[in-house]
């Protein structure tokens, strides 16, 4: 019976694969889902979700709509694991934390690692923190919110506040049984810390060293010879920038004081450097670091708005310098047909030499040791590039209006204007970073100021030098 | 008289400073080493560097002159640990391995995880790589060129084939016990991976379980619920976006028969992150994603112009499409002086989504099941920007050349190629990838080409036809 029932139904759980091949969650899988959320199937809506990941889980929710989510986590009820809420975008996650109620939410936070538990209600206005916070158990609750003091994006956020210390006299049969004997041991843990009475952070052991050590060896015996510390006010970006340097796996989180107070783990890393690595982009791009693929129209365009803004100022002063040529223009079109060439050249190049300066600067590898020889470097490439560019540009031209001449001025425009891109591509990244900016965010509108300026007024400017004097 | 010595001498070991505020090596520590090369110092050179990690070791290589690195490592022999190659651009570690004898790399690399010694070998050309390989033992070898068999970017080339493997038969404490006993462990570990007679992986067990878990319980009882594995011949990215996606420190790698073969951990998975998000970004740039600050002026250039040859080619384009109006131009200079604002405009729009687009489809937040609804979400940007941002040019254009016609006209030809930078801005990079492209390369070149062609096309074809009508 059962099995021609398989056969016949294809939503069967046995046949239902949950991601199609390009990764999505798949349409018969939702379905099912969803049609079980309609029948409020609560068996069967555990049989489809429990055996997810969270970050499946995640996904899951993300292709529902918003009152599916909601239902879905009420009938799911405590098996509902709120891990999978960090996997969400956070327009997402707000929707689902203003649907659930506050006691339903406490309840699913209370029961994540407090690094997740902080991530969730960040992003939350007061009231609503508040509204949730006040259904968490005191102790929870003053954790949380001592997390929740130390400013965005630091460390303190980032850290899990669950740990294993052990005083430095006891050995790595001790630890190790404390480990078997004790219930509520972290979820996950790479290293354990060694602290004084006060709680200073002495040392960490790898698990990998603590598995290779004999039974009656000290744990200081067997901590790591280098012992890399975060400190929890310290900007995330750091923490990430050191594990990298030092290949971490998990890094112990100390506070004012040295006194050991959390631990960040990779994981939490790991999406640190990514979107890290995606503001760059973003801000090279003039689009808002925080614009996630599911905000409203009206988000983004507003978000987008004032970069356009100010690309339309500075179009104006390409705007004026070419303005300035009026007459020469007038007396010879082929200028105008021309001149968008040069200024988009050397605004490519501009690009190329920013975006190599903007990302050295990010990760550290441009800085003042080196920025001189850097700043010859691309002027050199600028001047090279320059050079066979302007050949093949000036033979076109020249053929094109059968006018040598024409060519010799866009030839000598081109090649100024690809050293100035070459010049201020890197200088000014570099000065805006010297200003403690962030080069990734301004550095584009001024090169390419620089480049259509630069561009128009070469190739206006020597044509009118030239054509008058011929 | 040591202490006195101390006080005289500021380069002494105690107040030497590594590192500068910015991170770069210090002058003053570059300056000691230099000094003890010099002076073929042995004694104050290991005192120098064998404290450094292998990080920071890479850092100094890269502070150094070519002829210092070759020496410091000479010098340091045996106690030079070539990890520190790991750390350094292509550039700088071929040079070394270049200047140094194939014996010492030979001797150096076989110290290696397998992973660091295949990263070291696989940039260098055949012979030179088959001159190391010649000085390492016979079953080294082997195993390093199975593992350079494997494709570039594969996670069988970012593997460590070093890795603990038991029987499902043995119990915890059987295990810790062959865990201390054993000398020869790979370096650092995170799981210990149970497998059957043939090798072929039946389950994985994490260190924090290991430890929690009582003597006598089966490996097979404490494994994880859900296992993760890597095929050897699989991209890295894929692994990097498993690892991100399931929050992995380490992950199994297995060959076509499903046997245990290797162990990819998160340091290698950090890098590949750090990688592919630098790739888009240079990707969108035009430049090259193998330059490096360390390359040569010859290299960069050669590496840059192919892009720049293309956005000449494309500039033409937008050139004759100006050349077809060159009648109303000579008529009106003034649509010379604002058209490059209505391609600008278009183009920075269009990069602004093409960005988002390319992210999103890297990171698979954007597919075919999402595809139609952001594509309409980015043409009603485009539109609703391009009304509020045509206002402005309008009023400006209409007020600087008092005419409220060529007002009209600029405003309208801006709403047009807004709308068409967003569609296109998203449609080009969707193609791209459903070709099996990397959106990320070729975008840029089409959606400067459309927005540019659309920006003058609409603007000077609106006025032709709007001037010759009044």
């Amino acid at each position: 019976m059962r099995e021609d029932q398989d056969s016949i139904d294809p939503r069967a759980e046995d046949t239902l694969t949950v991601r199609e091949e390009d990764g999505a969650i798949s349409d018969a899988f939702r379905g099912a889902v969803q049609a079980a959320i309609e029948a409020r199937d609560v068996d069967r809506l555990k049989a489809l979700t429990i055996p997810l990941h969270e970050a499946d889980m995640g996904d899951l929710l993300e292709a529902l709509d918003a009152d599916e989510r909601r239902r879905l986590i009420e009938l799911l009820g405590p098996d509902f694991d709120f891990t999978a809420l960090t996997e969400l975008d956070e327009t997402v996650r707000v929707q689902i934390l203003h649907a659930i109620s506050p006691r339903i939410a406490a309840r699913g936070i209370s029961a994540l690692d407090s690094d997740d538990a902080v991530y969730i209600l960040e992003d939350l206005d007061e009231d609503h923190k508040a509204a949730i916070l006040e259904h968490l158990p005191a102790p929870e609750r003053v954790a949380l919110l001592r997390s929740l003091d130390y400013p965005e994006e630091s460390a303190g956020r980032r850290m899990q506040t669950e740990f294993i210390a052990v005083p430095p006299f006891w050995t790595v049969g001790r630890t190790i049984d404390y480990l078997r004997e004790t219930a509520d041991l972290p979820d996950t843990f790479y290293e354990v810390f060694v602290v004084d009475p006060g709680y200073r952070l002495i040392g960490a052991v790898a698990l990998d060293r603590l598995l290779r050590a004999k039974r009656p060896v000290l744990m200081t015996a067997v901590k790591k010879d280098q012992l890399h510390v975060v400190k929890a006010s310290e900007d995330q970006e750091e923490v990430a920038r050191m594990f990298e340097h030092y290949n971490l796996v998990s890094a112990p989180v100390v506070d004012d004081a040295g006194r050991l107070v959390g631990v960040v783990t990779i994981d939490d890393v790991v999406d640190v450097i990514q979107e890290e690595a995606d503001e760059d982009l973003r801000a090279l791009a003039g689009v808002g670091s925080d614009e996630e693929l599911s905000d409203t129209v009206g988000y983004i365009s507003r978000s987008r708005l004032p970069w356009l803004v100010v690309n339309l100022g500075t179009a104006f002063i390409s705007a004026s310098i070419i303005a300035l040529f009026e007459n020469t223009i007038e007396k010879m079109v082929a200028l105008a047909v021309l001149m968008p060439i040069v200024a988009s050249m050397g605004g490519n190049a501009g690009n190329q030499t920013m975006t190599v300066a903007v990302r050295a600067l990010a990760t550290k590898d441009l800085g003042s040791h080196n920025a001189r020889r850097v700043v010859s470097r691309e002027v050199l490439v600028g001047l090279i590039n320059g050079l066979v560019l302007a050949t093949a540009l000036g033979a076109i031209a020249a053929f094109w209006f059968s006018s040598a001449q024409l060519g010799a001025v866009i030839s000598s425009a081109l090649v100024l204007n690809m050293l100035a891109a070459g010049l201020f591509g890197i200088l000014i990244p570099l000065a805006i970073s010297r200003l403690k900016l962030d080069p990734a965010v301004a550095s584009g509108v001024f090169v390419t100021m620089v480049t259509d300026a630069v561009g128009f007024f070469a190739f206006l400017g020597l044509a009118t030098w030239w054509f008058s004097l011929t």
